[in-house]
């Protein structure tokens, strides 16, 4: 399938059941993306986590071995040959666990970050606009029901009218949200690939 | 201080107090190697826990990118070259999981395994002949108590003759226990150094 699928902006205006159709395929395929993100999104945050304990934990050897010296051992405590190994241990221990901290740091910007800014920026943006979307449809809906009811009984002109601006302006709204919530469906469609493939190769290059 | 202290095994029959003011060094001694073993197996630990969920999660984050393919994913799911390029990915994120298994298995064979051995065999050893030598010291004391309240009295020979014959068995046991409580104790003033030492060089060279 070449090329990316768009849903047609033009369309949002007559609305028609294809339209509805197709975006139910979006929502289908962005509901799917998000799922496999966030499966994604608790794997590396596993693996970071873990760099960062691993990186902690490393630190906290060689704070052990410094402080060997200020142990009171009552027998042998006076070792030198002991308390110099064990302070060139934690020199060499110390720069594992820099490194070990590096590459949390290294996690958190290249892996971390993308893939939780597409996770809680991106994929949020269209939950948000999709319940705006379904908000401003439910006072179409409404509004559409009161002008039909109108119409059956004899009513004074002023409420009359005012039913027919409040179909336009909900008609407007919902016709404005629908395009937003479009626009943003069609750019998840753009984003996808990279969303998925920056943090894999943040990760991949943090490791090599 | 050169050389290793030693407890005179030749003075537990004598038993003297300068003896047990000796075994009371040895036995702080002991409980200082104790507590900072304990506190460096707890950080080594923390090491080896950290690595092995590092290695889980990046098995999981391949696994994850292999499953990429069993998604349904309504829109462009049959893109070959974001399939092919997320199989690459796993392959290398499948190399760097099977690099943290075997770190994993090296940390636990050349760290964890030394260090667990020392504070569950002969640490844990020291502890109970401690135990088993205080029994076997408040069986002489008892013993002796009956000994010296018996004297007192007249009581016939078979009563006396039974007190003597204990007194002189739980003496016997309460000498043999301290010889090896003494033994065990002198033991650990060879083993401390390695036990430190070889946990961390096992680290280490893991690590390189």
């Amino acid at each position: 399938m070449p090329g990316i699928e768009k849903l047609p902006i033009e369309e949002t205006l007559e609305d028609s059941p294809q339209t509805r159709s197709l975006l139910g395929v979006f929502e289908e395929d962005t509901a799917a993306i998000s799922n496999y993100c966030t499966q994604l999104y608790q794997a590396m945050q596993r693996i970071y986590d873990a760099q960062n304990e691993l990186s902690a934990a490393t630190h906290l050897t060689s704070r052990l071995l410094k402080e060997y010296d200020k142990q009171r051992f009552p027998l042998g405590g006076d070792d030198e040959v002991m308390s110099s190994t064990l302070q060139q241990f934690a020199k060499v221990i110390d720069e594992l666990s820099s490194c070990h901290a590096v590459l949390s740091t290294q996690l958190a910007d290249a892996m971390m970050f993308p893939i939780t800014q597409f996770k809680e920026r991106d994929l949020k943006e269209i939950l948000t606009l999709k319940e705006v979307f379904q908000i401003s449809s439910d006072d179409h809906d409404t509004a559409i029901n009161r002008y039909s009811r109108l119409s059956k009984r004899r009513d004074n002109d002023k409420m009359r009218a005012e039913v027919v601006e409040d179909v336009y302006t909900s008609r407007k709204k919902q016709h404005q949200t629908m395009m937003h919530y479009f626009c943003s469906l069609n750019t998840l469609q753009y984003k996808k690939k990279m969303a998925l493939l920056e943090p894999l190769l943040g990760y991949i290059r943090t490791s090599e």
